[in-house]
């Protein structure tokens, strides 16, 4: 068992993290890989719903998924349930894989160990410009709406205009999201 | 037969696309797709190989493909047959699917028709935003390479930053390729 049977490569792997308090906290996490081959990584997790239920014991369950909407949701709010299609172990609709790991905290790093994975599905899927600025943007909104500030506002905006040019469907109802949230039209 | 079922969906789908001169030549185009349940599709041409080609009538294959270094590559220059696993079709080590297109030029554009294609392999990867930023970067580096401006050298920096703290191995060899090429280091 490896972390590249799974999707997760050299590099920092955007994928969202579920772990349960009083119900399901879903969030966008970085896992850092350092080789692919191995099961141990690591990740950033700050003060958060998903770091307060890993402190009182819940499991850490990594979905690997490529919906722009999915990703634009789970940024802002936690996914309901409808938005699943197993809740144990706890699968989002068409997701790639998942991967559970056993974490350890250490200051504002966590160390994950993979325990047990499974891919779900694979697929075939060309790049997709509006796709990665669907990301992009997230990361600069996510900070936007705690901190609003023109040189985040600009690279929203950036994002945004590479959206309406290259993204599909998805892309498009993931930018609505974007707009609603960050108050950026 | 659809576009989608070889990974080519709705918005404008990132490929690398081969004709055929005196060689293979190989070039990153943007499959232009409003309807992912169908066969046609356009993509800008503007003078270049790809279109001297198709001019003179070579075949219009699409490589999906998801390889940074790939993508690095034939943004500069054309793949050699080493990068190939088969040349009949001609499919990039690595591609994940092909598609031929008929094609007929328009102007600037070129309206596709999707004549046949398949699947090589599928996958599962979870998302890089190093991965992101070489794509960006190309996007930008390879009409900073004909027009330098302060404004794509800056852009090209930034996404310089995102590779080296999120890429895995091959976005940082990609990243290697964009600084040769540009001059940017």
């Amino acid at each position: 068992m490896r972390l590249k049977d799974f999707g997760l490569q050299s590099g920092i792997n955007e994928v969202i993290v579920i772990t349960k308090g009083e119900k399901l906290n879903t969030a966008p996490i970085g896992i850092i890989v350092e080789d692919e081959n191995r099961i141990e990584a690591k990740a950033r997790l700050y003060p958060s719903h998903t770091r307060e239920n890993v402190e009182k014991g819940s499991f850490f369950i990594a979905n690997i998924v490529r919906d722009p909407l999915i990703f634009a949701m789970s940024a802002f709010e936690d996914l309901g349930e409808e938005f699943f299609e197993s809740l144990n172990p706890p699968i989002i609709k068409d997701a790639l894989a998942f991967c559970e790991f056993e974490v350890r905290l250490k200051g504002l790093f966590a160390d994950l160990r993979l325990l047990r994975g499974d891919i779900i599905r694979k697929e075939v899927r060309a790049i997709n410009r509006g796709f990665n600025a669907v990301i992009e943007a997230l990361v600069h909104a996510t900070r936007f709406v705690k901190n609003q500030s023109p040189e985040l506002e600009q690279k929203i905006r950036e994002c945004y205009a590479i959206i309406e040019k290259c993204g599909g469907k998805r892309e498009k109802q993931a930018l609505e999201i974007i707009k609603e949230k960050t108050g950026i039209l």
